[in-house]
């Protein structure tokens, strides 16, 4: 519970509509994509800088836990009140205050949805390409604080390559601006650079200067299938080495493509070891019918054995639908997963798919996968048929993944961040003066430990 | 001088041949591109990070200052020990230790000079796109510490763009590893992206991971003339918000133009206002044709009047001859040159530019300008014919010049950083917050600053 001074305080600052503490209010800021539950002592919602900034520095005065929200649906707990505090809710700074035709940027603040943002600029013959899976629901803010991926990476880069200023609050109140309109900059600490994916630990974002490009004219999609999944993680890099830089590249492995055709019935080849969907894009058809080419070439060199050009719109739809669809159609091999999104160099995809394949085997749990292979991401779903009494076993079964994925230059995460999920696995990845160095930053912006504690393990 | 028990410790711990603190040596060290002379008390050349992480630790616990230096090629003072201590040399450390085509990345050590490296990835049919002027001499340690830039950013971005991986050694001699061989990494906070562009200000980088691309098949060149400099700006904006992205758009003004025409005697149209010379590449020739034609509609919409497309290598040469000894040309105007690379937005390179004119106007002095249009970076030259009574003037000059770029939403430092000679600017960019930050953040990393102190402003 807040100090009923602390309640009266901030109600009176933000307004009667923008400050809750009553139970279900609580009960609803308690959640986010881990369905893990924490109750916030209060949820505010800021109507601008201004409000954020006032916050801020009242808690901080007053040493009140600040954690910042987006849209809640993030997989790693990176919005959760672990230990009470204050939910600072963002979605109600939700415009984009800015679209720059001329230079190709946009001023927008952090509540903008994902989707609603792409079509507003599509609209106008510009694109933003960071595409996470969350795209319908999560926020412009939480995709920079988490570096939000997407299918699009391969080509187009993640979160952080569109990000070119932000306006932010320090902890104390302080309002900073780091990062310029400008595609050169190297004034000061690249101050922008460690805000992205900080996970609302350091700062409050609260205007984002977003790079956008103009939309490619021309775009096409194919798939390939192939009888081995070794095989289809050698094509991957192999195409991509190559010179074509195709727009994604994503697999599907032979459970999930069990699963989707078994939910869908769309025809897939249940067959395969597994499948490729990939889509290029460009300016002129020869540009288009290249690439294609040569990644028909480096498929069929190792294993491909149908490849398939989608010809209409329809067919393109047709195609990607399996890949949309893994996700929900997985949960036919258990009650719960343990879903994660390693990511290795693309080169030890075949080690890491393989190693994925001897710890479902030596654990006794069905581990489909699929994901972004043109970047080295996978999502790995370890499946639990009795997650009361499995869920240990599948916890050790992840670090296991884990451990390899490190072992093969990878990373925790390419795509979800570390919140408190993936707290416990930092020393994996980081030694005692990384960590240190870490901790050091955080008190560098937030001596007071007010924002968004005990998260990414420090 | 050195204490002599810390010179022989020194010299105990790197051998005979890497220590020195005779005159010669010192003198040696003791400058950079910016003439300016600051002698320090020893130089130390590192031959492994073993030896980094050694000098460190021991100058930290002696409070000894260290400024990490790569060939001295800045235009900043970054690499100048400005009050005493030790420059420590990683020239040595100059092994490229690894090039993975099958990942598209290489490792390299920070003293591998820009050039050599571009020519050893060439061979392999690979590309690292960042060449900043200085790439005959300057090192790729010194680039990832000044985030250089270069002609193609346009389309291919920055030093940081290339940057996946660190490993670099803290001023207490912890070694740190930050950021991953994969293009997704999400995990802890980005210490690779605050230790780019960071001057050798927090730690000192032993290694790089770089991203290389597939060598682009087809490039060719094309050049417009313009009769203002104002239609050329705008012709820069408009072609880059049409969807073309050349690789370069550079531009000479009228003064830079007879400057190299008086000096190489190539044929240049002295009469014009000013010209534009660009590069496309691409896969496919439709691909080069439908760009050339794209920036010559373009071009033409905005004044072009004449434009002309090489067609050999020997034109693209050629077209390019005048841009690359641009800066040696504008000598004629002055005996010494003040050149800062201030950047915009480009859509704000006609206004920058008037106001550049103005001030040439009021303070009496030739300021011919060339540079990277493509990213909003000009290169300003204040030309001073009797330095020593005009410097004061000059610097005033450039200062009006810095304040008409920020008010256009630009920076300081488009590419050389701030070091010694932009530190005094740095309140006209940034406030007090965000000053205060800097150095929290320089404290997180450096508590007794030892390393490269007194510079940025900080």
């Amino acid at each position: 519970m807040l100090e009923s001074s602390h309640a009266t305080y901030l109600k009176n600052l933000v307004g009667e509509g923008n400050f809750y503490d009553d139970p279900p209010h609580l009960s609803a800021y308690a959640y986010d994509a881990t369905k893990e539950r924490h109750l916030p002592d209060g949820v505010i919602f800021a109507r601008d800088e201004h409000d954020v900034s006032q916050i801020l520095a009242y808690c901080n005065t007053h040493k009140i836990i600040v954690v910042p929200r987006g849209a809640g649906s993030g997989f790693t707990g990176g919005a959760l009140s672990v230990r009470g505090g204050l939910i600072l809710s963002l979605e109600r700074m939700d415009q984009i205050l800015e679209i720059d035709e001329k230079n190709l940027i946009a001023r927008v603040q952090p509540g903008v949805i994902n989707k609603h943002f792409q079509e507003v600029v599509q609209k106008r013959g510009l694109f933003y390409p960071p595409d996470p899976a969350s795209q319908d629901q999560s926020t412009l803010g939480g995709n920079v604080s988490e570096n939000a991926g997407g299918m699009r990476a391969a080509k187009y880069g993640i979160t952080k390559d569109y990000v070119m200023a932000l306006r932010a609050v320090l902890p104390n109140g302080d309002i900073i601006r780091a990062g310029k309109k400008t595609i050169k900059d190297v004034a000061g600490f690249n101050v922008a650079g460690i805000l992205i994916a900080s996970e609302g630990c350091l700062a409050v974002i609260t205007e984002m200067t977003l790079k956008l490009l103009a939309q490619p004219k021309l775009r096409q999609s194919a798939m390939g299938v192939f009888n081995s999944i070794k095989e289809a993680m050698e094509a991957v890099y192999k195409s991509m080495a190559s010179g074509v830089t195709p727009v994604a590249m994503e697999f599907l492995d032979s459970l999930t493509i069990q699963a989707v055709e078994q939910r869908f019935n769309k025809g897939l080849p249940i067959e395969a070891g597994a499948i490729l969907i990939t889509q290029v894009d460009g300016s002129v058809p020869e540009q288009i019918s290249w690439q294609l080419q040569e990644i028909e070439k480096h498929f069929k060199e190792n294993g491909c054995v149908d490849f398939k050009i989608a010809q209409t719109l329809q067919e393109e739809e047709s195609l990607w639908f399996s890949r949309r669809n893994a996700s929900q159609s997985i949960s036919i091999y258990g009650k719960k997963k343990l879903n994660e999104d390693v990511t290795v160099p693309r080169a030890s995809l075949p080690a890491l798919l393989e190693e994925v394949g001897r710890i479902s085997a030596e654990y006794g749990f069905a581990i489909p996968c699929f994901g972004h292979t043109g970047d080295g991401n996978v999502h790995v779903n370890i499946m639990l048929e009795d997650p009361e009494n499995q869920l240990e076993q599948g916890q050790r079964a992840m670090e296991a993944i884990f451990k390899a994925a490190i072992a093969l230059e990878g990373t925790l995460s390419g795509e979800h961040g570390i919140g408190l999920s993936k707290a416990k696995f930092m020393p994996l990845a980081f030694n005692e003066s990384e960590m240190a160095l870490f901790r050091r930053i955080k008190q560098a912006f937030d001596p007071n430990n007010i924002l968004n504690p005990f998260k990414m393990g420090l």
